[in-house]
């Protein structure tokens, strides 16, 4: 969206006539758009992580889109290569730190925007991304409701279909480190429900520089080149 | 409660006859009481992080008790002295996890327990633990929603009277991280607003080898002989 | 040697009638050897990084071998997977410290026997290792006297002849860091002349648990077998 | 000296007018003279690990000072407080190496004038220090040779004697490490004897900013005005 993307970047869009053919490249997601697509705008790192186990639940209805938490740990990569008082070794190791709290990140509409198309509707997203003393990685630990009647079963049936024969997407029955894709393309995330019965929570984990950045670009281009998906990532 | 520690504890109490005589050790909340009693016991550490900022809303009735989110996150000391798989530098360096997912973790009893006793009702926390590859230190994000009726500057103005003359708990007015506390017995927190309006989110960090620890043990002893709170402590 | 190997193990060796077909696979420089071995001992991680640099300049007697001085250092991976005081987090995040320092590593046999193996001279190596707070790799920093007669360029050019068509390992021009081959088969040295013409100073890296360990054994199985040397390890 | 200064920090010297007033503040071996002191300049960090232990020795002529090995490790606080390339998280993370190798560090020739000070000698140091993946803390690994006729006895007596009574410098019995010093004025050393008799091996460590820093600057006021030299140190 060209307003959205103006107001948030601040900065006017240098080429908003491409708009129309561009693509938001989450390959699990938009495998067949992507093979035809001429622009592909890669997604963020925080973006990937939450997207990737929650979109699924919102197509089929199976969680409430009105409040969704996502609450995100982020390597010190995730914030750049500019050397500033963030960055510097000593501000950032042993130290966490929560930052852009609220609703104020630039990611925050970017997951907001691709659930409002999944699903139609306006749903509010609570991300609160935060510094971790570590190089790489991002663990998302996320807050779902479940939708009206359905069941946990129905949550991990969506999930284990959806991804069963996907190449970096991975639902595994642990709780996942993000030393576990560590220079990989991969995704791995669990889902656990808590006996309350209240609450789904999934920890999605990634590595921000590859299946975050650079990897899910390669991958990008594989799909829109016809090449095998994986080419030169595992 | 002698049924709860023995369930959770997996353990015989060995002398249940001295419970009725002995106090939950958190000296903001039970200053008073601590100056009498014979045996304190001294809270846990992600109870300590959780409790100083959510009970006085609580006792004050400002949120709604039915579920409280607590996304915590802590230093390997957290894990004990033991050698083990977990403890392993090359375990835990480099890498986040969450750990006890669900409700599983003995400190959630505990908190459970105090919220239970401050308002009188049975909430429930959802409470993920997570390892964090640093040495020392708790940050917990602590998400809440709002009572029927009650607004913001209600909830930043019990919290600021509540701790206006606290040694060692303070509201902060910027993010804190978990190096702001580090060897010290302080509680930092600082409590945001999302502007949807839905939710309240509190960040809290302590030093779990102090304030979570052997510091509130002092500040605890401190008051039950009558010696200056902040003795030995700054 | 079995009388050594039994000296400094403190076990019988249960298969000393081998020893005899065993070779020392440092491929760089017994690489003819390899081709037609029987059974190859994988040099270790330490004594891969010295020995990589030194034993040309012994065999071409450019350098004193009455005393070579390596301070190592290496990450902790170096300690091994047993979960114990010196592995634990808290042990050794933060702090670097010399271990078994004077002459009581059983790596320095190792580096002793290769050296007199190499120019028939029993010299003496002062080796102190050093544990370092990261997950792997290894410095050398390696001090070393002129053999008499011998000029600054003919201890470049040795080292720079020796490995010119070398895969793995490369003469470079700045000082190297141990992440530069962190999670590659490589070992990175740079040879530095103080002005005062008293010593020389080489700066060698290996990733241990590559070059230092599994990917040196598969580059000599590799050779071994008659595949390309680089096969499964670039 | 002022030529030496303003050849190694590249600027005139401000107040060279000062220079006669002023006094190396190395506290354990200028005490008397701190007391009447008018200007001290406070040692570097290095040098501070490396002059107390080696000082000693060349003033009692048991070492041979034509050549001093010191190989030196510290933390990221010693590259400085200004973000930049080397001090990104990125950068020095899980990763060692030297920098300035040879001689060009503008400590070594503070440590250089303070050895010819000492015992009247031009002796050598070779001073190569190391960027370590932690915040603070400084090791120095120095290789020394025997002055003739001197027993290893005859070095850990004048060492035990030297600073027996010393508030803050300790001949420990264990291979220090930086963090056993760590948010002290301490310095901890230990001297080894290697069994070949040809060095002896000084481990040193102190915290760069304390007694590498601030601390001694605090120890050096409080005997310029004649308070008790821990003051606000223990």
């Amino acid at each position: 969206d060209l307003a959205l993307y103006e107001q948030i970047y601040g900065v006017q869009h240098p080429l908003p006539e491409l708009l129309k053919d561009a693509l938001y490249g989450l390959p699990e997601i938009y495998h067949k758009e992507i093979q035809n697509a001429k622009i592909v705008g890669n997604p963020g790192c925080y973006p990937t992580s939450i997207l990737l186990p929650v979109l699924p639940l919102l197509a089929n209805r199976l969680i409430d889109p009105s409040l969704i938490i996502s609450d995100s740990k982020s390597g010190v990569s995730g914030a750049g290569r500019a050397a500033n008082g963030t960055t510097h070794y000593i501000n950032c190791n042993e130290s966490i730190n929560a930052y852009k709290v609220g609703d104020t990140h630039r990611h925050l509409s970017e997951i907001q925007e691709q659930m409002r198309i999944t699903d139609g509707q306006f749903g509010e997203v609570l991300f609160t991304p935060h510094l971790t003393p570590m190089a790489r990685g991002i663990l998302s630990t996320i807050y779902l409701d479940f939708a009206p009647g359905v069941s946990a079963s129905q949550i991990t049936e969506c999930l284990k279909e959806k991804y069963a024969d996907a190449s970096f997407v991975h639902y595994v029955s642990h709780s996942p480190k993000t030393s576990d894709v560590s220079c990989t393309n991969n995704c791995h995330f669990n889902v656990y429900f808590p006996k309350s019965g209240k609450k789904i929570i999934i920890l999605s984990v990634i590595d921000n520089l590859l299946k975050g950045a650079a990897g899910q670009a390669i991958q990008n281009m594989n799909i829109m080149f016809g090449f095998n998906e994986t080419e030169g990532l595992v």
